[in-house]
């Protein structure tokens, strides 16, 4: 379950389980609720302050928790909604974000990395990987709104299209990540950009958020539906 | 004519006429015709796939086929409407697709290769120009959304308002394509990108595709018409 | 008050005040009036022809006249509609243009840039930067439009939400600019490729540049309201 710390201004929000040194920080239904539950925590707080999100060991995210979701498959469109705030709420939240990716950023966990203001990735391990072609899964309506506009058109081509893995220099190269750090290094170079930026914070950051990524907060708030959810074969 | 070989899981579509060195593939309807009989047989295919398109000689392609227009101006929208299927068809086909530019790329030439997921081009002849702005003619809905969309909106400005011819090494630099080669080697580079994405082929990639371009292929569905159809004077 | 100068077939447009070294050439609604008398000017010149602004001393534009617009709150939304209307022209400027960015461009100042084809800056001295986040003040929707799609996602994120300062070579790394020149020599460089495209000049290129624009065009358009002129507190 997610967790948080702090580090000066600067919140630093675990997605793994505190005490664990690996976990593979995926979707379920209550680590989402628990991770807007850290989140409400830390817009409650008063004064300069900006967000970093990390985790500790192998993976950042390893995406969609396909065992709770393999089970659960009549709810499969209001759980990809649900997945859909976790975005959302990233993109619009009223301080800056970092996220310092210490390891795999696989399918969600990956556009969670891409939902923040800022990334930092380890360029000695890890990957960045949207392996949906490749598992016969299709993007929601508001996942490829969000990859193709943040990613850019190409980049997204090249992520989407193949599911190939990216490491962190070539990340860096191509604008997936904005900066790299060897091993743990990351997470204070996350926290030394962070710091830079907490007397942005507030409600006029949160309206410049909104309207700078409006088109891809409209195609998030798209309703899952077969519809639009399609499967190729 | 287009025609087809094959190099192991990979379609080499040749631009040109079989046997002929050099000729600048421009796009006469009955090009276009066979061009998608081609792709036809492509997508008739079963298993792992994928396609590269080139030519041989100075010409990856000239663009539109002036001298069959000049003489059809009657019939100026329906033909706009029919190059614009290339382009669509491309961006949507359901497997990796790289354009191996061994020479001139001009106008929809050079479009036709932007439709490719990925291009690969010649790093020490030949040029990739929208040469409209010269020419006086204008670009339809379709083109100025696919090159202002595929290529970013300042490499856009830097084609389309200039008209300027751009080598191998610095459309590699603005992410006109993905990579250079030098020589005759620009094939097999694409052949070994395309071989690497076999595996990918199917009908997901097709809808991955899809929604990935939709606003491009929305545009490109727009007929052409008097009305859209702007020539500066 | 701006003022016209010529080199050959290429217009120079002064932002600031002919024998005045140093003055920040903010928007005042007389100043605006007059920038586009001189672009009056321009347009009804014949002939090959291209447009450079720059401007004398540390400053290209300081942006928005705030000692003016706090005396005439009540005219807060014809004032940005009014600012909107220099954007628009120059997106649309049918010849080529290029920003000689001699020095600071604040706010309204780097969208005017923004708003040109090409953007030389100096590499030695002077900042782009987009404050509003740091003065509790909004972008209208056509400023939100014009930067998002003109610098990209990402470049836009890391200058709207932080407000930070960025010199010449970070500017041209990340794409804000075409190419730097050290001191005065911004001013000859950006002549130089002005001179260049003066053929492109006519009714085309104007017609070209609308589609690619339009849809930044089209929210330049919306008329500034107490609705969508939000502030965050």
């Amino acid at each position: 379950m997610p967790y948080l710390k702090r580090d000066g201004d600067v919140f630093v929000l675990y997605l793994g389980n505190e005490g664990q040194t690996d976990s593979e920080n995926r979707f379920h239904p209550d680590w989402i609720d628990e991770l807007h539950a850290t989140l409400d925590e830390v817009a409650a707080s008063e004064g300069p302050a900006a967000l970093v999100t990390t985790a500790t060991g192998k993976f950042y995210s390893n995406g969609l928790d396909t065992d709770w979701l393999f089970g659960n498959l009549d709810k499969i469109h209001w759980y990809l909604d649900r997945v859909h705030t976790v975005f959302s709420r990233l993109l619009t939240f009223p301080m800056a974000t970092v996220a310092a990716v210490n390891g795999h950023a696989f399918g969600a966990g990956a556009m969670t990395a891409t939902s923040h203001d800022f990334r930092v990735m380890r360029s000695d391990r890890g990957y960045y990987s949207l392996p949906e072609v490749l598992l016969n899964m299709p993007f929601t309506v508001g996942m490829n709104s969000l990859v193709t506009t943040r990613l850019g058109n190409q980049v997204a081509v090249s992520t989407m299209t193949t599911g190939r893995r990216v490491g962190g220099a070539e990340a860096l190269a191509s604008g997936i990540v904005d900066g790299t750090a060897e091993g743990d290094a990351v997470l204070a170079e996350a926290v030394r950009r962070a710091a830079e930026l907490t007397r942005t914070r507030g409600a006029n950051l949160g309206t410049i958020k909104a309207s700078l990524h409006a088109p891809v907060l409209e195609a998030l708030a798209v309703q899952t539906s077969e519809a639009n959810l399609q499967f190729g074969k």
